[in-house]
């Protein structure tokens, strides 16, 4: 069955494709458990506390980059988990210091209060901490577990690629973050903002791609066609959250929509303009889809995510 | 020449200690100097908020912890760097967001307005998760070497576990925070309040003399009987810093003193009293002494470090 755009993402396509979606977020949702400390002690409240932002049901779509773009090349994607995890980790992470009062000073997320209205301030900054470490404590066990084991070179040297991939993109997600809110409010050109959501979104979904890719032992051709595919997904993804922040529905979003408008911010919407940003969406979509024609059947699911992107209604 | 305590510390050989700990200070702010992002462009306020605390002019005690316990066992410290300038990251990350109004609410360190107080709130926070992630690119990029260079299967092996062993450390520094803030004003037993410091300070000093003798290929009785030296050397620090925050100079400190009080905060010189606090601090340097015996001249920096942390004025 060779896929066309049309054909993807309708009947009983779509159905596999949500099938497989919910299997991946169930293994995802369970390697995180594993995570969770749970002893009653004096440290209970940080730990729940990251265990309420980790475990709050995002969508997982970079763990799941990291393990279907694995098994474009490799079917025992179950050596990517470790990755997977810890890039989950950091994006919670990152959630939860943008939520605080000093940066973007949200009450919801994912329809519940953010970290530090549950938490407080003080426990709601070191729960980030500990998970934006915590991912680093995932990769390092997973290190010392290869190189004890006497895995081959070629194993390790896949791990340490990807760990180091991983350091500079979350340098990059930090610097987007900071970007982002040292300029609200500002009038800026649509080229800072197009750099500004490279590093602040597009960082970790990038990484998710060449993480898996880079894993599974990809040549470098590959791994460089992915990495554009992943940009284009990277900033059709904002341009989608843009568009929804504008005229999403406020109970689906789980947080109250408008929002970025009410703070004066620059957005692609902005910019464009409502019928415009779709426009830009859509052909962003079309060409990340031509950058996984090679991958044949193994690219479906990816194809049913990228379509996903476009649709998505939250 | 065999050292005693009683020789250590005093005249010629103090002077050697000094120009020793300064030596070492210079290759660290070198090293750490390399890290400095200088580019003129809309990242420069974070980056520069980065060099801000990294390169305030602390102690440099756990780096120089990792290359001399190094030193012990091997020449060849300069391979020790870049875990070293990790270690160092790491803490002046911890200390930013330590400082934070939500935290500490501290407005002055090493004699100079706090992050935050020259920064502004959010770029403080962004700085100190960007300082903490710049440690993993340190040791991420060095790993990266290691295997591309196709060093020893020892050597990589080594260099991971102390990365393992680091985040780890960390978490543990973190929890640490986290108690001593949670608890702040509340009546502790003695033995929590020597968990919390176990924690927060003692874990990142442990990990400095852990690191160095595991990166130098120490055996593992080496590693234990220095990782028990760490833990003494850490008390006493903790309690020194009581003491001084008790009775030191204000300029000396280069921040208020007397603030522990104020705050109502529970220290070792609140459970012990002044004078029982010092004996405590005299019985812990002994000991870490004794610890230091079997390494006889080669030990004779440590020795002065050890001295150095009890007899310190700031």
């Amino acid at each position: 069955m060779n896929f066309s755009k049309e054909e993807y993402g309708k009947g009983e396509d779509k159905m596999e494709f949500k099938e497989e979606l919910k299997n991946y977020q169930t293994i995802i949702n369970q390697e995180l458990e594993k995570y969770v400390r749970k002893e009653d002690c004096y440290e209970k409240k940080v730990n729940d506390a990251m265990a309420y932002s980790l475990m709050a049901g995002g969508k997982r779509l970079r763990a799941i980059l990291v393990m279907d773009t694995y098994r474009l090349f490799k079917e025992d994607y179950e050596k990517s988990f470790p990755f997977a995890i810890a890039l989950e980790m950091i994006h919670n992470a990152s959630l939860i210091h943008d939520d605080l009062p000093e940066v973007d000073n949200d009450d919801f997320r994912h329809g519940k209060p953010t970290n530090h209205k549950e938490f407080g301030h003080a426990t709601a900054l070191l729960a980030g901490d500990e998970l934006l470490n915590y991912s680093y404590i995932a990769m390092s066990t997973e290190l010392l577990k290869t190189v004890k084991a006497e895995e081959s070179r070629e194993e390790l040297e896949n791990k340490i690629m990807a760990f180091d991939e991983f350091s500079h993109a979350v340098d990059r997600m930090i610097i987007g973050e900071y970007l982002d809110t040292e300029l609200e409010g500002q009038m800026i050109s649509l080229d800072l903002l197009k750099y500004i959501h490279k590093n602040k979104t597009g960082a970790l979904l990038k990484l998710g791609v060449k993480m898996g890719a880079i894993l599974a032992g990809a040549p470098k051709e590959d791994i460089e066609r992915l990495s554009s595919y992943a940009e284009k997904i990277g900033l059709a993804f904002q341009i989608k959250d843009d568009i929804l922040s504008e005229e999403g529905d406020e109970k689906e979003m789980g947080k109250p929509v408008g929002n970025d408008k009410e703070r004066n911010k620059c957005t692609y919407v902005s910019f464009y303009g409502l019928e415009k940003a779709k426009k830009e969406l859509d052909t962003l979509i079309e060409e990340a889809l031509k950058d996984l024609e090679p991958y044949g059947e193994k690219a479906n699911f990816l194809r049913g995510l990228t379509l996903y992107i476009q649709t998505r209604s939250k």
